[in-house]
């Protein structure tokens, strides 16, 4: 029998608490309870795979970072010092790094919870011509597949991808104008730290890909996606698909990720009915490619850093929801 | 040499991330790191002291619960069952139990977390008469010092107060009033469960013991307050009193400890500088409350149970806080 929303209700309904009085905390209960099929949902172990890659648009102008930051914050990730790392030890959760296709790769020695398993280096620049080819898709879309199953045969049964890639804002904003039908006005944002005149030049730039590339979209819709992606973004689809299928809760976090699950829902109906989202990011178009998944945000906190931060920050508040379906008295109980 | 708000986030802006991209969690470290006077704030240990305590204002009819469930609540808590064991348990917090009035304690063999010290059975009911009187006021106030005192010795430096007292969001709607502000009407809420016409009757309630009370303020503020007030109210008082001028995080919980909150700032001024405010309850008069002191809520999730359930949520969102300032390389490091 399907565990449904109501019926996690139900149960929340029955615990010794006036009915409703945990608010949007119950709700989250109840999801939480849904994408598990089960009234005793867990939120431990859980990990975050983040992963890395480079993005030929950035010649274009769109980042005010180069893609040598990509490096830098890999190194600094491996070196357990950035804000992803911070997070993750304080929400208790294991973070794995996978490099998919920086320009720049770490060189060696770094700890075993980094890898690179680079599709290319980096990708093309998405508004002269596709930023990969369909085969290169493929192939990032197994990588985080792959990395999904390995949490997966870990225990976890909360899974979180995060993303770093200058310019990956770009790509995302492609995606959501392409797969939530909104413009391109209110797909592009500042990312990370554009100012006015450079993002309305990052909008130009999305505009004019998407415009490009939609008409590829009903018959090559493989294709479409590919060349607007980027590969930290297509491994993220192929993550949240496999967790999916295998049943576990996603934390979705932001702007770049909602992007990678606009392509998981595409290509693997369904895959949104395991998220929870954590966060409404600062990115504009983030709304809007929540509201296509059908999903509510947890915080709304002008986040706009990416490396799973927003996941991580919100992490908590699953335990707490879990703790409240799990642990807590019926009403009849107490009476007894 | 005192840490302000601007040297704290200075710090924030020094990391490894574009500046400002963590959003709400910046400020939020940012006043952790104010509390403790440091840009290293710890988080770890932490506790909860909850407060029950009994309303003789009950009898008027301004609550769906009697005041038996009180005491039924307090069993729930000693046997680990209750919404607030449940979010302690999954947030690494110690819960002490303090009962300072209830109508009928706990019979004896309940666990040592749990203590018994009544100032009275239950208040006297504060639309026909003053609910407490000085001396009341004065022994609630102490024991919550106390308990204060009990968890700074413990080595907390985040202290939390909840309360469990059946009808105790009218003694907070009347202290709301008098102490923000705010009309009847916005102070009155349904709390844990009145429909339309309680609460159109509590707010009658509200408004006749404000009006009555109002006038010795000006000369006999404490005998003002006590009039309006409850026992586990004037016990978080003095628990936030005791815990600011110690130099500790408070993290505030919702509408009934914001109460208490009005008055620790209004008999020890400061005490609210050393509070972050946990979430923005269901009830209508909070906003106007935390705003009288300067504070802004981390989770705007419609709770209103009480027991400290907002705060427990939130407590991890403080972890992440003290992570990003303690743990996070600054740009100049990675730089090297």
């Amino acid at each position: 029998m399907t565990l449904t929303l109501e019926m996690a209700q139900a149960h929340l309904d029955a615990l010794a608490k006036p009915q409703g009085s945990l608010g949007r905390l119950e709700r989250i209960a109840a999801r939480l309870a849904v994408t598990q099929q089960t009234l005793s949902p867990q939120t431990h172990p859980r990990c975050i795979t983040l992963f890395a890659g480079d993005h030929g648009v950035v010649e274009s102008g769109v980042s005010a970072w180069p893609s040598a930051i990509t490096t830098a914050m890999m190194a600094t990730i491996a070196g357990g010092r950035a804000s992803s790392n911070a997070l993750a030890r304080a929400a208790n959760c294991n973070l794995r790094l996978i490099d998919v296709g920086s320009v720049t790769p770490l060189v060696a020695n770094y700890p075993s919870f980094v890898s690179e398993q680079r599709v290319a280096c980096g990708t093309q620049n998405l508004v002269l011509g596709p930023a990969m080819n369909e085969a290169q898709f493929d192939t990032a879309w197994a990588i985080g597949e792959q990395a999904a199953q390995t949490a997966i045969n870990d225990g976890c049964c909360v899974l979180i991808a995060g993303e770093m890639g200058i310019g990956n804002t770009t790509p995302a904003a492609c995606l959501t104008m392409l797969l939530a039908g909104t413009d391109a006005a209110t797909a592009t944002g500042k990312g990370a730290g554009a100012d006015d005149a450079m993002r309305a030049h990052k909008q130009t730039i999305v505009e004019a890909a998407v415009v490009r590339v939609r008409p590829l979209m009903a018959s090559y819709p493989k294709a479409a996606i590919a060349a607007l992606c980027g590969f930290e973004i297509a491994a993220m689809a192929g993550f949240y698909a496999a967790a999916a299928k295998a049943g576990v809760t996603i934390l979705l976090d932001g702007y770049v990720t909602t992007a990678a699950a606009l392509i998981a829902e595409k290509r693997a109906p369904g895959t949104a009915n395991q998220m929870i989202a954590a966060h409404l990011s600062a990115e504009p178009g983030h709304i809007a490619a929540l509201t296509e998944l059908g999903l509510e945000a947890m915080l709304e906190w002008e986040m706009r850093l990416g490396e799973g931060t927003g996941a991580l920050t919100a992490l908590p508040l699953l335990d707490a929801a879990a703790a409240l379906m799990t642990e807590v008295a019926t009403l009849s109980e107490i009476m007894e």
